[in-house]
């Protein structure tokens, strides 16, 4: 017979946490537990309460008190406390205090969460190894698309699924500055200096334009939807820095937009993961999707296609995120990082050559007899068959020509616009963007 | 020390299934089970097997090999068998078999996983307190929106947030019969007639396009956005009987799209629960879903507006959902059916009076001089100020008038329609319809 006493397993002690990291997130994540801490409690089992927080600057104004929880000014010390149960890491960044925090509460039998996308793009094979083997949780809603419960759709909501492909438009300083150039008209690199000036990009803006962020997300998506080991280093990238206004309004006359696409899919050549430009059908959910949102898509053998639309960044989707995932432990939720466990993670081969796809092209042709014709023969000699071209009414002696072509390869596509040059008749160079059937 | 000898919890035994209902969605289930046995075991954490299966007839061709499990023909028997440790009820009715079935597994320790709308939202208080006394977990994904994993974002990864509002279209074959009236510009009664031929009806069509089935679902979704007792006989039903060719047309003309929209909100006025036609912008993701493809919008507190979008029926999607089911209790996650404990949930009082909105109105004027000022003045009189109308061009004596109003409340429309009848100029009945604000 039980001690009447003795708090039983229904009514288990709070759940304690040290959050590492005040900015925008960190800040949203203790407004969430001062503001909701009864509903949390109701909805956990258990009440969530914060113990200790941490940040270089204790001096600096925040927008909420604080003055109730310890101070650290070392989230390593933060980590180790004896007083939290899960170290929350908002720090950010792939390497220094977040890494060492983070591996310093693994150490101290801490469940982690993080925002850190970086952190387990880079890390995050060696992480939950670490992790696991002491029976500890990483769990990382809020690094992939913000407030959009994305890891947990395809982490459980999916797990009975062979997933067939991921794609995903998880930068929304991208979207934002491809939209904008599409609806006002205007060039890259005057969006860009909007976006810089609305606070929008990253000290480093190559995060956000060079599509290194996004791309960060895509190999954690892959990780998980393929059992593979995370590996940022094969995620082919490539920016929005040189999408033209010209191509915005070019794909946009042939029904298209073109999106920072992020795809991941398992073929026989191997593990494919992208993070690029890609044209994608207007009217698709992908195609409308405007502005800063994100949107993922996910595809499964039995499920079908599951489109998830949200809030990609911001203080309070992604403190909803991290605040989901304090809920699951203290649930007593527990799963391996990735879905099944590190140590049976495959080491992917990454694909050599991605899966076919139509293209876009878009031309400058010299206005001389049999111009066009030449261009056609050269993409048939090449393999490639067209399905859509249009010719643009011209005041001087060059015309712009658009083609989309059927299903091809990257690799016919680059002999296709060699044989270009030898026609005498494409000014410049040609821009060729992958369509993705979606 | 540990025995070497004896299974450590790194090494849990299988969790053993009894499937209930061997239909399309029973045979999905035992497809993804053959099919996908060592990703099920890889992602679980342990193997999942099926052990029993029960259907009324032994006899009936079934497209899968079912030889290797025991065969029950009582849905009860199945469900106290020593052999299974989740009862997975796919037989659908919300009292009878179903109801037995569950009872009976609850009562004998088994976890349950049901596709079951109309069982739980009529019984799901009693069977989550009888399951949760008995530490069991009862997990429902399948029973909403089908493949979409939206009882898990909601009860999981938006558990941080206080739930504004829960908007869903959740029938896929009332919104297959709305688009396709749209598309071929056809009656209602001709579509209708198409899907019943196409199978896309259940046997009692009420239950689809009475709004039966959608808003059982949106009575399940609102107990766990709410912490409320579910209580389906308080929600609000419409069917799209009614929906004529006309409204849909001129609906599109001013920039909408009607759908049979389930909205759960909370207010000052109490719970509202309404399953009825609405009209919503075309141009939102709510306004651009076509055919049979459904649905969910959850918006939170933190996390803002969140869509997922998916299949909501069908052999692939419903399994995947009850695997997903499957493979949480697999991992052992536990948690109360409706996102806290039932003893806990509240008699939510139900509001006796909708939350302001625009409306739409259509009714056909007598072609006489001052007749849209009497409609504009009725307007006037009754509170509701004008957004926008629009009169059409007419060969007859009569013209047809649309009107979109600012937003005003149910009780104002309907005292306005009578002010209309006492104009002498409005023919026949006006039509009003609620423009959700998406």
């Amino acid at each position: 017979m039980s001690d009447p006493h003795k708090p039983g397993p229904s009514t288990p002690g709070p759940l304690r946490l040290g959050i590492a990291g005040l900015g925008t997130v960190g800040i949203g994540v203790v407004k969430i537990a001062q503001r909701h801490a009864d509903l949390l409690a109701s909805r956990a089992g258990r009440p969530v309460q914060i113990r200790a927080v941490c940040a270089r600057d204790r001096g600096k104004t925040r927008d909420a008190d604080l003055s109730a929880y310890a101070w650290e000014t070392d989230p390593v010390a933060l980590a180790r406390r004896d007083d939290i149960d899960v170290f929350v890491e908002l720090m950010g960044g792939s390497d220094g205090p977040a890494k060492a925090a983070t591996e310093a509460a693994i150490a101290a039998g801490k469940d982690v969460v993080t925002a850190n996308k970086a952190l387990l793009a880079l890390h995050g094979q060696a992480l939950a190894e670490a992790a696991e083997a002491r029976g500890l949780s990483i769990r990382f809603e809020a690094a992939v698309a913000g407030g959009i419960p994305v890891i947990k759709a395809l982490t459980e909501g999916l797990a009975a699924n062979r997933i067939r492909r991921v794609m995903g438009v998880m930068n929304g300083t991208c979207n934002y500055i491809l939209t904008r150039m599409e609806n006002a008209g205007l060039p890259y690199e005057e969006v860009f200096e909007e976006a810089r000036q609305l606070g929008y990009l990253e000290a480093d803006p190559t995060l956000d334009v060079g599509g290194i962020d996004a791309g960060h997300k895509l190999a954690l998506l892959a990780a998980i939807a393929y059992g593979t080991r995370v590996n940022f280093d094969a995620v082919e990238l490539q920016g929005i820095e040189r999408i033209a206004i010209e191509d915005i309004r070019a794909a946009a006359d042939m029904g298209f937009r073109i999106k920072l696409l992020g795809v991941a899919q398992m073929t026989g050549r191997g593990l494919e993961q992208r993070m690029a430009p890609c044209l994608v059908p207007a009217d698709s959910p992908l195609g409308q999707l405007q502005g800063g949102t994100n949107m993922v898509v996910l595809e499964g053998d039995s499920v079908g296609q599951i489109v998830l639309r949200g809030a990609g960044a911001g203080e309070g989707p992604t403190a909803s995120a991290v605040m989901g995932d304090v809920i699951d432990i203290a649930r007593g939720f527990a799963e391996p990082v990735f879905g099944q466990p590190a140590a049976t993670l495959a080491e992917a081969v990454p694909a050599q050559a991605k899966a076919p796809a139509p293209y876009y092209l878009r031309m400058t042709l010299l206005d001389k007899p049999g111009a066009l014709a030449k261009v056609a023969a050269a993409l048939g000699d090449a393999g490639i068959s067209i399905n859509r071209m249009r010719q643009y009414g011209h005041a001087d002696v060059t015309a712009p020509v658009l083609i989309v072509t059927h299903r091809t390869t990257g690799a016919d596509v680059t002999h296709a616009i060699e044989r270009f040059a030898a026609t005498g008749v494409v000014e410049g160079e040609p821009v060729a963007i992958r369509i993705e059937e979606v």
